[in-house]
């Protein structure tokens, strides 16, 4: 494994292993000192065309973790602006001694594209509607961990629930979700969902509440203000009556029920009630959980088998 | 001691203690290689809602010389601007595991309601116009080490000059000098004091010449521009005729006596003769001594007695 | 040696032993681990008041190498835009503990005056239109490897293409490859050329075409679009059509002849051709040896012979 730019290009044994080795980075984690030195002198850069401080934060605690060096490249003030193609930023860049670049960038198929650039690894954190798969790993650990279902997600009954038409985090975790074996469903207005579906092995639903009971994770995505100023929606009070989480559907939810979301959370819009009244969020696993992912998918693109000895300190 | 959030929740004797742990960071700080393995492992993120690069550099090298990760966390990027909540954002970050937050707030208050919302330390970096207390550690640090006074400042005469009223720097001040026995007189026209000043140990002045000979540490405060706008000061030219540093001035101090400023000088307003020419100018000591400060306060907040084994290097 | 501050402070001798120990410090770079512990402790603070991503990181990933401790003091944020002078910045920040500026600047001459306010070793990242040794001495380390010119460059003829009137690459590139050896010609419109040329050891010319087939190095400069506004330019079409690097031109160099650019590159201005397609584009390798470079320049301002180890692993 060379690159993470898809969750497509996962079997179902890749997310297993990443989610196996996971384990150990939880545990790494949770030392006085938790630091393994397994990437020591490795060079992981950076490089985010929109600027996400939560996921930027993330991987470089990763990466620090396994003691790789870190860079950010800060677009705004780089030669980009002077219109310096991204190849040869890329190229210059990656001349000077990378190990993986961390990209983020409004166009889908961009991290694909970079990988022909340069001989670093390619970590796909996030390109336009496309995909996010880190954030695939870390709900897929944080379910496995929430529900113990280590092995697999057959028979799962999960609900995502909003703006699936522009999420990457929605394709990813539908793809992610499904190799797993679990039973997916989509719960949208009709202008939140992509012109079409085919190929998308999900159900659509309109009724969030009629799903309710039945359900095993309720995933709520951010509904960003701008759709309404594109007026796919009539009114964030409109949205939050029919699909915000309130306390009353909260209510209805089975006891063992996990709410997650891929933060940063709009209160008062798809989150009404306040999540740390809600036994089954795991919100802020999800986040705890990114790191170990990250040093997880870090540590399988850049280290060796022998490298890891976790029994080892920094 | 978990967190340092104001002056006033400090005794005489946990001062006392910060400041002969500080001399053992001046010790360190001053060897070849000016590091200990003491905070090794530790996560100390800054968060600084208001931009202030020399107090932020300052704790960046203090935590360094520990050997603690650090990371700024850029609130100008951050889905802080997403409207994301204040509280959303600490409990993020802090998922992602943090030991320290050093916090700057335009809010009087903040880094206390922080407190509740994270297990890690909170530093106050300044809030509002209500506490620095790092500042007035590293001041009574100077001011110890300037006039040997390892004690006790029982006897000191110390005039503190300029914007009171909006000053957290004389807030902190005043309740720290005082508290290790000092005698303070603040002295700023009527506009710049606070409108009670009821609680306050301290003696007003309005007349900073006739003070002057009889004073241990003459303290000059930054006087902001924006306190001509809004009609507090008729000119920054009579500001300086009456409260200014000059040469004639710097003239009738005592020979013992110290000049400090927290920084950064407005030279020309408060600061009219070159303070590089003042033998009693200890301004740049106080800047030396902020990070040996603030390697004191880290350690004592994150570290264990046995860890700082100070003969240790990394 | 205590600065870098240009390159006509540079003996022959001088520049032939930083070449010596880079040659060393591209070995350190090819290792697994490419880091040293010769500079563990040192303190390495940018100050760059021109943005320039490219440069800083290049320094960066040097001074981590070496294992010394970097910081980026952020110049739009600092209180040099409070009003602060430059001297005071200075002073501040060295207070902190500082081992060497890294300082890029838009005056001439402003790494030179920083010198007497501080202890710390100052290098020149670029002031103004004057000088830039460190991209001086990664051309000439350059051009030593790629025409295998270990000793001297007595007899190589280069051609530096471009705006030399604003370039203080030029500059620096005259000197240190004249006092190597070279023959070096300027090529440019006349408007692009400084009002006088006295003490420049070259000799002009405004006709590529002729010049192309005995190159030996054709260096190209960056050609800002801003000169066009200053009316120093009538298109850049016209620019490209005279003095550009065309598919046809590139085909009349020298099959041995190496093209140099400082990059960030304006495709389809100075460079027509794809550099990806030319055998001799040496332009990546440039980027590649900057670091090396740098690293031995931190290293003979800061390290101890002793020191450097290289025998040693982080």
């Amino acid at each position: 494994m060379k690159h993470l730019l898809s969750v497509e290009d996962l079997s179902p044994a890749d997310i297993h292993s990443l989610l196996e080795l996971t384990d150990h980075m939880v545990e790494v984690s949770s030392r006085p000192i938790p630091k393994v030195p397994a990437l020591r002198g490795k060079n992981v850069v950076s490089l985010f065309f929109e600027d996400s401080t939560r996921t930027r934060t993330s991987f470089d605690t990763a990466a620090k973790r396994l003691s790789a060096d870190t860079m950010n490249f800060a677009v705004a003030s780089s030669s980009v602006n002077k219109g310096e193609s991204l190849r040869d930023t890329i190229e210059t860049i990656s001349a000077m001694g990378v190990d993986a670049f961390v990209i983020r960038h409004k166009s889908s198929g961009a991290p694909q594209m970079v990988t022909r650039w340069t001989n670093a690894s390619i970590i796909n954190a996030g390109d336009g509607w496309h995909q996010h798969p880190t954030q695939a790993l870390l709900d897929c650990y944080t379910i496995r961990a929430g529900l113990n279902r280590r092995d697999s997600f057959d028979g799962l009954r999960i609900a995502i629930v909003g703006d699936i038409k522009h999420s990457r985090v929605a394709r990813s975790d539908v793809q992610a979700f499904t190799k797993m074996g679990a039973h997916v469903t989509l719960v949208a207005p009709p202008t939140l969902l992509p012109p079409s579906l085919d190929g998308w092995p999900v159900e659509v639903s309109h009724d969030l509440d009629s799903l309710l009971p039945d359900l095993d994770v309720l995933y709520l995505l951010r509904v960003q203000r701008e759709r309404m100023d594109e007026a796919l929606l009539p009114s964030l009070h409109e949205y939050s009556a029919l699909y915000g989480l309130t306390a009353e559907r909260a209510a209805r939810l089975a006891p063992h029920a996990l709410v997650m979301h891929p933060g940063p959370m709009n209160r008062g819009v798809e989150m009404v009630v306040d999540p740390g009244e809600l036994p089954g969020s795991v919100i802020l696993h999800q986040v705890t959980n990114g790191v170990a992912v990250r040093m997880a998918v870090l540590f399988t693109l850049l280290g060796s088998g022998s490298d890891l000895r976790t029994g080892d300190t920094v």
